[in-house]
């Protein structure tokens, strides 16, 4: 096969992205990871086996010449590199919240959900994968709403909960062992959360609502939205939409039975979605459940669903699902 | 004092609930605890420093003694006891769900809030100590929807997630460690729940939806409520309302900046509570936080309040605040 | 290849190990699992995908057929089905401890370290697949008493701390999650301990002092040896006789710098090894620290580990490695 | 009575020390808290109700005028303070490791374990504040070895595990939740941690080998001691041995049946005591069990067991017993 001499590189190989990153690329079997980077564990091994980990300021000469370059810095730092390779051959997907929808700067860039625009993202040069709240909220909401199933004079209440590696692993107190532990809050309260951002300029024509908690496990997220719905909906045509919708990703598993937990989908490159009728109400609405890893669907795995798309591999190599 | 007294007794103490209360009794100083039961660990030492469990049966005789008598039994096993004591002199605070509103039993019965309904309390012969969830949404909304700050059209969603002991401590599977840990689960969707009926029942005017999850902690419930307010409201009148309600209550504490979160509550008797505005919706909501410990304000500490408005005790004794 | 057709089956499919060598078996590629059993989870999906669990007497018909049994059924149940099968042709690998070393009923069985044994292994009708602490401690001590490192005149000092899925999944007061929870604890003290029996019958000439705990994690087995050297030994000659011991096992990786911690090793098949000095004591010691997961090396990742010797495939197929 | 009119001081209040200690101090009721200081949560209430943290620099003109300065500041930071006060009236207990045994800096400095030596403590101008490990090291075997129990020519192997505050509070990396959760790790091996030498300092004629472990819990530790008997002892004689030495004092407890767990002590300022015969060795051992809250007899608790010692307070004033 030709796709044997295809090479990738990461930018930011130390962060939990990152690391998750080179775990997936270094068993998909289809790309070489050329380099990655770390300036804070240079010289240490990298999530790929055997390949250590460069200072940032080596890996400039070898980017351009790469197909694939992923970008797993701190938010902020991936526009100058999207903007300095704008002539070169290399594709990039950039895992940062620089280039996601609201965020102001996404012209020219692909908002990467393979399950929902899979054409786009096979041609882009520039790929924004998107924030892990985000992936499960839109493509749980996305068909509901092209099928006209939901309300949407009235508001979605989404309440969500994420492990702590999705908080990144620069050293906070907030962030210590000895805080989290036994602990569970609400945070981003209000309006401020960019991820509420990048959900609203996605599906602008629903009035969202958005409560994040910080949960104490390290991975996974759990969003438990309830949905207006038009009267007459319930959890049976919810289900039967994503079916259709979903029936052929590899990534996307619709639970007929029950609901999701984290149990369901930490370590894996899974969303999990079940959904619950809510019998009695005034207001008719359907409380819909997504499950995922942050670090896997809601991160590094969806990037490798993208970075299939462009290079050309079949749907499911090298995620876990 | 004349108070040096009182006896109390505990039938149910090693079950989580049991074992807290007698904790809090042993440390109260007004009231003599004469025993506390439980057939899997009779002859083993009760909460209570140097009081053995007993058996059940063997507590049958010095029931009609006592001057108030706590029932930690399993939910079901209160009813019996309330129509066998109802013509002795001994009074009951029943932490079953037996006798709570929405059980169709509630009649002769009074709904043990001590912020509420303090005068109620204070007559009783039995008193339904509430839920650990009531708890916290009644106390957040009744004072709001009292003032008329609610939109009472819309509905109130009240996201819900209680530690692994409010579920009890009879071996079950789905409860074990290995199941639990890195896991947390949304339960009891639909209408099912029975803490859910207990709301309504209590505030029948508002169209009340509840989400609860299993929290992969020992002790706490953390309650994110998006209110729909009259137009105009926001979380500054919230705070004031729940300040002129509960300014002199010492088991309740509102704080005006930030938001609470398990932390601050747990191994306390007190319920905590904080607003947030959402600014810039079509249908103006607050987001309350109500935070308590399930084994505290939410079963043993009220437990322990109702028993010092039963008995003339000063409000705060014998509970942590 | 012929080994295609290859059959197995698990009796026990619905404990910790069985649903773990379930996933191991549904990725592993070489082998068809015709059956797994529960009586308590009859008709829900297994860990091998798409194949439902049936109950045990609907297997019995179906057992003398396979290349394979795996019996991962509660202490005590194994032997009956060893008895039954010893005429047959079908082969048994026995994660119980009912044949283990010490056990009084090993005649006539393999004990399966595929590192130590693998010939008497590939032959094998019954292996008798180790215990999850003995498996760190023989393959740590193993290969360093054969070489005359240790000073067998002295106790080796066994410190090991498991995760609860090692105590299994029936529903057990101790096990629950909120009793877990915060705690860690000793027991199994003095000699009363299964697997120190399994550890003393197959290093008989060490004295073998063995101190378990229960830690607060789901998976994963620590085990810090305070192992007697003779003199002039140190931590360099332990990772020289462990790297010819283990250079070429896919399942035993020797770190030689630093010691390995539970997150080397969880999800994987790995045994990871590391050894530290103690300068300047008057009886010269070596601190070794074997880390595994209790499901993995140390239950059906070893159980994989003997099938592929069993049934001819190479060493690392299958294991998370 | 006299005593109301004592006060304290606390320098460094934010640490998770300086936090807990100030919770008791708030409790005891004996002293007044003139101050507690924090730079980097200026300005934030205190551990002490309605007591807010002022910055280092502002408590300077007031250490002199208190009865009791308390040092929580970082490790060597500590010195400076008890040479400028050294010629005025104020006492000092210091948390940090400045100037216990084996510091080199012990001269003039008492070494402050109540239960060993009150009287030195009583008269003290400075206290060094033990350390949580060797705590409960040094109060298992010192009666043990004054008894003769113990066989001093063998090693006591001390295996140690201790929940995360015990790191401290200032954000690392390797104490991030999402780095420690589901982790247990050996650590300090060799000879290389300071509690060691403060053991070794206390302890001349045991040969001690010392292998701790970060626990993923917050607080709490349990040592468990393999230490090397007499011909002929065993668990009772130390049992009885230490009920003679601790039968008075509030802060151990000594099991006669069982031996302790963390969620015996964790939240107290308890140290709990049990131990184990090993039957059957040729080389005779006692396992002895320690377990202890690293924040309270490991840290604060002892602090105030201190200051009641300096102050003439009674012995179990203001702690958790």
């Amino acid at each position: 096969m030709m796709m044997h001499n295809l090479s990738v590189g990461v930018l930011g190989g130390s962060g939990y992205t990152g690391r998750e990153l080179l775990g997936l690329l270094g068993g998909h079997g289809g790309v070489h990871v050329r380099f990655a980077t770390s300036d804070s564990e240079a010289g240490q091994p990298s999530g790929a086996r055997g390949l250590p980990l460069i200072p940032l300021a080596q890996a400039e000469p070898l980017v351009a010449g790469l197909d694939v370059l992923f970008l797993c810095l701190p938010h902020g730092e991936a526009s100058p590199w999207v903007e300095r390779l704008r002539e070169e051959d290399v594709r990039i997907i950039d895992l940062t919240a620089d280039h996601r929808p609201g965020s102001g700067r996404e012209s020219g860039v692909v908002y990467g959900l393979p399950e929902l625009t899979p054409d786009a993202v096979r041609s882009a040069k520039v790929v924004a994968n998107p924030g892990c709240y985000p992936t499960g909220v839109i493509l749980s909401l996305a068909p509901l709403a092209r099928a006209g199933l939901l309300d949407p004079s009235r508001p979605v209440v989404v309440n969500a909960a994420s492990g702590v590696t999705g908080a990144g692993r620069a050293p906070k107190r907030e962030l210590l062992f000895g805080e989290v532990f036994g602990d569970y809050r609400a945070y981003g309260l209000g309006n401020g959360h960019r991820h509420l951002l990048e959900m609203r300029a996605t599906l602008p024509e629903l009035e969202l609502l958005f409560v994040p908690h910080l949960l104490p496990v390290a991975r996974g997220i759990l969003e438990t939205i309830v949905a207006p719905v038009a009267p007459g909906v319930g959890a049976e045509q919810v289900l039967g939409t994503w079916l259709e919708a979903y029936g052929q990703s590899p990534a996307v598993q619709v639970m007929t039975k029950g609901v999701p937990s984290l149990a369901n989908v930490v370590n894996t490159d899974l969303l999990a979605l079940g959904a619950s009728d809510n019998e009695g109400l005034r207001s008719p609405a359907v409380t819909l459940v997504a499950a995922l890893d942050n670090l896997g669907k809601g991160a590094a795995g969806q990037a490798v669903q993208n970075m299939n798309l462009m290079l050309g591999f079949e749907a499911e190599r090298g995620i876990r699902c």
